[in-house]
């Protein structure tokens, strides 16, 4: 039996949820496992929205007419079923469609084509958000890691986290070593590479990361506080799990990547296979037919992202406060068999706006503040504003 | 020296080319390659317009004001130059930079993070097309077989290729073979898996694989004409290799994939491994704010598709007629250094309509045509219209 709830989320729009009382939510005949949730929201008059949502619903496995189904296994176990049609604006519709898990082959690619292949060809359809069955996103994976595990790793419990970059692209590897020396000597928890940092030739991956990482032994043996050096990992998949090997051979302890630049199934198999925590960068990510909850919060850590860095409200992105909390919320509360993961708001964020920034989020959160830190006019300035950051995160009383 | 022209597209917005007078475009001092020009649609008044863009150009590759630059090096390297801005629309701009080669590393994932990486988080930009300099197209290496490698293979010169697909998902391995048999029975040169088949408990790749080549063999037989059967590649990076292998070791003369899926990068790992041509599929591609004409028709070739799907003017995707002149255009003419592939428009085409697509398209072009056919009441019926679609593409006689 399915319940539905309406809710009014932080940025004005109509959201609905499907609660669940049993551990299958929408079953029929013939169908053996729980279903895929997907929520759509569809540009259609309430005249026409039946037809579309028919032609949605048969377009995300079986691709034909049901005339032309063939046999009683497809019409029975590959077409899924309509749950939910609601009328969110004059002509626009929030449609939930349960498809058949079978179709998804406990495969992240071909899930991602039953979610949002052919449809993503279709200007009227955007995917709105997201339900897998427990045992699918148990089969993904999901953060092997997640707060819990970044939490041991960087051995910081009860407040929030800090983290800087290394840019801009174009220093070579003492240069960069040199300020993530001083990033590291500030006191911040997490300096990772820029996610435009590649295998350049003014800055050879192995070299850098090995640089960087000795970098923050110096930086520890000084100050006796361990700051994590996270490297990107960038190329063709051949390229990106070769340097994940390197970089944990070179004791990187754990990695970077942009899942839509690399490949999101490639998230997958890299959480599988690296035993250390993945942060995943929003790079390439930009949808607006792809809602950044559904993208970001549900996808990147059902995939295995520990991590998660998206647009901060209020810098040079455009993502509203809504947007940033239910991002946040989907990350921290991911729903059973999936470890929560870390938030990572970041972009246009300054020291000064640090103690709202911390209310907003609570402690579960990292913060990453690049331009307004690299911006200094010198070293020791550098030095001065990171430590200000550090302190201000660290001194911070949470008003909730 | 740079020259601009602009003219009207088919679809009615004014678009700007470049053309050359010598090897190198724009060229500024310290800069020893050749750059890579993006066009993008900006959105922002045109008081508004400079800052724009200076901001835009900085974001994808510096991510800083030029203020934190820090060295000589990157100031001179890494940030690009303006070529032109061209106000289209009240407020609507066409703006063309050019983007030092050495920021995207020779690498095809950096590369699309230069050219679309975080500006496609920003919502008032769109990426409208990408000129890349010679010798970088030529390290990503283009189709390595192309219209006329894909024309050898097949045997076929001087007409339009025919081609259909196996489906719905929720076949038995027999019962797709059985549906490959009476395909390839009719003529048709190419039968590809659909996008959706994966690595299905109904339908386990190595067997489905087999028993395809098997049913195009026994049909050449008794034929004397050759179809090509093209499987279906899909899953995490290590997945699609390890398809890629097996459908070589069984036979096959071609795969498909979809890049955007399976992840870009890895379309252009592949093309460089396989050695058999790549056709590629445009699941999940769908993004009002990259262009059709920049993904499909030029990012698509350039990291190796020897034939780039499309959705097809008048069907139940959006693609104007415009738009598919210009995908097919792009394909074919994909300037030096680079072989030509086959446009392969599909979705929604029909027997009867294949005269007029044959006249838009001329013969080279690989028409596909799934549900008009398989919706066909038995198998009988089946074969006879996909030998009417055979019949009509061999016997047409182009009229321009």
């Amino acid at each position: 039996m399915t319940f539905r709830r309406q809710s009014k989320g932080r940025n004005g729009h109509m959201r609905h949820f499907c609660f669940l009382s049993g551990p299958r939510r929408v079953a029929w005949p013939g169908m053996p496992q729980e279903p895929i949730e997907v929520v759509y929201r569809v540009r259609a008059a309430k005249a026409d929205i039946d037809a579309r949502v028919e032609a949605l619903l048969l377009e995300q496995t079986v691709e034909l007419p049901r005339s032309a189904l063939r046999t009683a296994f497809v019409r029975e176990n590959l077409v899924g079923r309509v749950v939910a049609i609601e009328q969110v604006g004059e002509a626009e519709h929030l449609v939930t469609l349960a498809q058949p898990r079978v179709a998804a082959a406990d495969d992240p690619a071909q899930l991602l084509n039953v979610l949002f292949g052919n449809c993503s060809l279709q200007p009227e359809i955007g995917l709105e958000d997201v339900r897998l069955p427990a045992a699918l996103a148990g089969v993904l994976g999901g953060p092997r890691f997640g707060i819990a595990g970044l939490r041991r790793l960087l051995g910081i419990h009860g407040r929030a986290i800090t983290a800087s970059v290394l840019k801009p692209i174009g220093l070579s590897v003492k240069e960069t070593a040199s300020l993530c020396a001083t990033l590291a000597l500030s006191g911040l928890d997490i300096v990772k590479d820029d996610h435009g940092l590649a295998d350049h030739s003014f800055s050879p991956f192995v070299e850098r990361v090995a640089a960087c990482l000795a970098a923050t032994r110096a930086a520890e043996q000084r100050t006796g506080r361990r700051t994590l050096y996270v490297p990107n990992l960038i190329g063709p998949p051949a390229t990106v799990v070769r340097q994940a090997r390197q970089a944990k051979e070179l004791g990187a302890g754990a990695v970077m990547v942009s899942p839509m630049l690399v490949g999101l199934p490639l998230l997958n198999q890299l959480a599988g296979e690296i035993g250390m925590p993945v942060i995943a960068h929003p790079a390439f990510g930009g949808s607006p037919r792809i809602s950044p909850v559904a993208l970001l919060g549900r996808l990147f850590p059902l995939f295995g992202a520990d991590a998660v860095i998206y647009p901060n409200f209020g810098g040079r992105f455009s993502y509203s406060r809504g947007s940033c909390a239910e991002i946040a919320g989907a990350l921290r509360s991911p729903g059973a068999g999936i470890a929560p993961a870390f938030p990572v708001p970041a972009g246009g964020m300054t020291i000064e706006g640090m103690p709202a920034v911390l209310d907003f989020y609570g402690p579960d959160v990292v913060l990453l503040i690049g331009g307004s830190l690299l911006d200094s006019p010198d070293e020791a300035a550098l030095l001065s504003r990171s430590s200000q950051f550090v302190a201000a995160v660290h001194s911070h009383r949470f008003t909730r």
